[in-house]
């Protein structure tokens, strides 16, 4: 089968293009061409089918239509610009988290003009497309109110992604990921860095900042739940989901005081140490309107997994990202 | 005050008209001026002020920033193609309903970005944002999972609606309107049709065709209501909506044996004897796809008003379109 990964040069895409390098194989299917697709050029991974990768932004002229063109079978969305930057710069946000989803469905319903085509599209959401204020825990049926432009982009993308999916122009399944932690790298300017940064630093013996208090809850995955996640949908008997494509995934309700007390029994009280609590009221502000629970049942009975807790997590990130050992 | 009406040729955008030159003002402000845009050109009703009547397409290029030049106080955007015409021409309906809307939002961002400005941009939205399976009741919180393309495109217009509100580009309202009965006019070949013909025409000694079973339920409003719904929304304090700026209008939820038992009340028997049910199996299946009740209690508590028995619905009627007369 042929893939098409679009942003495989972000975080989640080089993942996903190591699982599906690695297993060889989706849901049974024979992987024998890899399409890598991203504003720039992603790396090239060493796999034994055809591996092309693509530099484009897919809300250019044509350039959807050129990447659906070589008629993929199984298609992952993953491109958008950050939250950050999609409520700094508005135009650019719609053009590319908007207009880029729209091009690439467009180019598939007009691919499905031509001659029968039908991929199956995985489009990744996310929980942004909730605002606050929210109940204790919010369930698979609570509408979308998005307070970022960014979640209001990725809630029309759930929109469409269901359309075209009923239209028959194509199979979509989205998942609206939860915030993952550990990310690997170094840290970044994401208001929500802090909750891989907290973790990670320490992890190898590095000093990080904290900019909330204790108590701030949010919901989490592991970057391998993700990648997970985005498998799933992809081999999924999606007739389960009738008209109503978009799933909320599980994930992990933790503060990030559970956060440092997992941390403490990873890797001691020397490691806590290291967090160095520095409140910064911008962040505080912002984080005051992300959710911080839900009830993710319907994915749990889709079968889509998730950790259970902080623990797993971090055990993850050690053992996918630090080879296993602790320690600066 | 200027007034922009977007859809002023249809329905409920004379209705308003009408209203609106009657009133000679909106929340104590006298109209000084009025523009009257539709695809075809509105009738120019007999007014003391400014009157222009435009005909335009919206989602042609600079249509909605000609428009928007102008720079109205308030905008009344009740401009789409309706739901069967949307479903049969998908590229149509994305055109007219999705990239119209976007336009208008977009052309009021860029005049916003010249001089300060801005305007309340009231936008009717439709409970076809809703599809099946439903709760009993609809509420407030409950998400958005259209069927149509039609609903699709609404959902995705007020999810733009909050975020250039929130952005501050403008000061929007959306309603989600009920089914207006009793529609005036002839019987049309809307699916949903038959809930007015049912009752307009034998009102006025005529036949009307009953496609579906008495005890099928739907959610209704006049269009007395609908026009109040818009003058509200016009009106009220936004503050109270925070960044949730789309309302599901108050309504009635009755069944066709309640409509056909008001018609008797308010007209005899004869009357009911002119309903020939003859069942349509297409008509059957789109309408077991549509809400049948909802919870309205959050535009109740904002001051929105309906009807509250088929009795009040078919009187507005009377009075509004019979002179008060009923009978062939």
């Amino acid at each position: 089968m042929h893939i098409l990964v679009i942003g495989a040069a972000g975080m989640v895409g080089r993942k996903l293009t190591d699982a599906l390098v690695k297993a060889g194989e989706v849901g049974g299917k024979g992987i024998e061409r890899l399409t890598l697709a991203d504003i720039v050029a992603a790396g090239k991974p060493s796999f034994g089918g055809a591996v092309e990768t693509i530099a484009t932004d897919l809300s250019a002229p044509g350039a959807a239509a050129a990447l659906v063109g070589k008629r993929p079978d199984l298609i992952f969305h993953l491109a958008a610009i950050v939250s950050g930057e999609a409520e700094a710069d508005f135009e650019k946000g719609y053009r590319i988290n908007l207009d880029g989803t729209r091009e690439l469905l467009e180019a598939i319903r007009k691919e499905s003009v031509k001659s029968p085509y039908k991929p199956r599209l995985v489009f990744t959401s996310s929980i942004a497309v909730f605002g606050a204020p929210f109940p204790e825990a919010i369930g698979d049926e609570y509408f979308s109110t998005p307070l970022t432009s960014y979640g209001t982009q990725k809630a029309i993308g759930e929109l469409l992604l269901n359309d075209y999916s009923r239209k028959g122009f194509l199979d979509g399944v989205g998942i609206r990921l939860p915030t993952i932690v550990v990310r690997p790298g170094k840290p970044n300017a994401a208001a929500s860095g802090f909750f891989s940064n907290i973790l990670r630093e320490p992890l190898v013996g590095q000093e990080a900042v904290l900019p909330v208090s204790r108590d701030v809850r949010h919901w989490f995955a592991s970057p391998r739940a993700a990648v997970g996640f985005l498998l799933h949908a992809a081999t999924m008997d999606t007739a389960a989901l009738g008209w109503r494509r978009t799933i909320t995934a599980p994930g992990l309700t933790a503060t990030v005081g559970e956060e440092i007390e997992a941390l403490r029994r990873a890797a001691g009280d020397k490691a806590v140490a290291l967090i160095r609590e520095e409140p910064n009221e911008t962040i505080v502000r912002i984080v005051a309107g992300w959710p911080r629970n839900f009830d993710a049942r319907r994915a749990l009975a889709l079968g889509f997994k998730a950790e259970s807790s902080m623990d797993e997590i971090i055990r993850a990130h050690v053992e996918d990202e630090l080879g296993g050992k602790i320690g600066g």
